[in-house]
């Protein structure tokens, strides 16, 4: 049988170890194709770039393996990947490895997850992962571990149709980790600050932060199983219909 | 009883002709509070601006109302409206009008979608609105005869929770449009395609382009609502699991 095609992309861009460490895992398992942005992206969300054009470069980084860099967001390398550089699709979409966690909401401000989701869109198997580590020099080795055992697995099960999955590892070493937890998204938000600052004119910007505070004391969410110490999978699916509201709308009587 | 708080923004940026239709009628129902992009941000789904400051400006746009600019996206805009300019959660989060549809699964890449979506996340009744109409000079005023409704009728009637409305607006006269159905995402996708130009130094840039395929023959989707002269309202949630998919992925026995 041949090798499964597979398209790795991120949203920390290019030259991110956590690409690296996922594109070590692809090449283990299939014949890899890397697209990734020319930029850091994160918290892109579902963003594509409408307003301007963009540029698709040949990239080295990879030495061997056919890579490429693109001026827009992770949703554009998905579908420059897809439709200018494989004008095919491909068999797995594979997104990461994020540094820092995209559990509970941040799947939909999340470049990384939001790559997946598009690949979702076009009916391919698609995965983001991500790991509980903001650090530059975060240790990879044991996402890459239940990286390549998901992939298999993904590879050879049918992949529930119109979904991806967020993968999220908690920053433990490998023999701390207790396995896999196949869960919900957690009710758990940022409480937003803006910090104010003056530049050297003298003229006030803001950066976004705050705290992300979980608002559930429930098992079965993402959050729980990281607090747990499991690697959490969260089917994520792009319909966003809250199907349970439409017969209180109609209520409203229109 | 004291006048509701609404917020106002949009993703087509401050000058927008539509956000001033979107005003103009927020002012008739409430005190009415305008934070918009400084340019235009279409396209730029749930992003965020987390690698850059943020600038927020006055405006003078629509005179007596208390106006804003914001540099950031159309979900900084409400981040900033709630955490930074009013301190306080509003009664309402209004977004548009938008200059083209956000049916189907456009509503994931729609930065006027996202600002109500972002307001769902935060608890508040919020509700995103666009015309299908690309044009400038498009029309609004049946698009403002229906938001006045739909929003008197969000005001007097239970929102549901962790949920926020999807309005999308056929291009037709008022006399014939057949009233409002609430409805579901309908399955219809873009078919992307990237054309290819060289600029004067003869390096290739490409646009994103492509054409919009409706693949469903139901009746209940947002799409059928359009097509036959209704105007649609799709209950959108933040919760992105696929519930159904959890059962069929532990299955896999990771």
């Amino acid at each position: 049988m041949s090798k499964p095609l597979i398209l790795v992309t991120n949203d920390d861009g290019i030259t991110a170890p956590g690409l690296k460490a996922l594109v070590e895992v692809a090449t283990k398992i299939g014949k890899v194709v890397v697209i990734a942005p020319d930029s850091p992206q994160s918290g892109m969300g579902h963003a594509i770039t409408v307003n301007n054009p963009i540029r698709i470069d040949e990239s080295e980084v990879f030495g061997e393996i056919e890579s490429y860099t693109c001026s827009g967001t992770p949703v554009d390398c998905v579908k420059v990947g897809i439709f200018h550089i494989l004008k095919r699709k491909p068999d797995l979409i594979i997104s990461g490895i994020n540094h820092g966690s995209n559990a509970a909401s941040n799947v939909i401000y999340s470049g990384t997850m939001s790559a997946a989701v598009e690949g979702s869109m076009e009916s391919i198997p698609s995965i983001g992962f991500s790991l509980d580590d903001f650090s530059h020099k975060a240790d990879f080795k044991p996402t890459q571990n239940f990286a390549e055992k998901l992939i298999e697995k993904a590879l050879n099960n049918h992949f529930p149709s119109n979904v991806c999955l967020n993968v999220n590892v908690p920053k433990l070493p490998l023999e701390e980790l207790k396995g896999m937890k196949v869960c919900r998204q957690a009710n758990a938000f940022w409480e937003d600050r803006f910090d104010e600052r003056l530049d050297p004119l003298g003229k006030k910007y803001y950066w976004l932060t705050g705290e992300f505070k979980d608002q559930e004391q429930a098992d079965d969410t993402d959050m729980a199983a990281l607090k747990n110490g499991f690697v959490s999978i969260v089917p994520v699916q792009f319909d966003m219909t809250a199907h349970h509201a439409i017969s209180q709308i109609n209520k409203w009587k229109l």
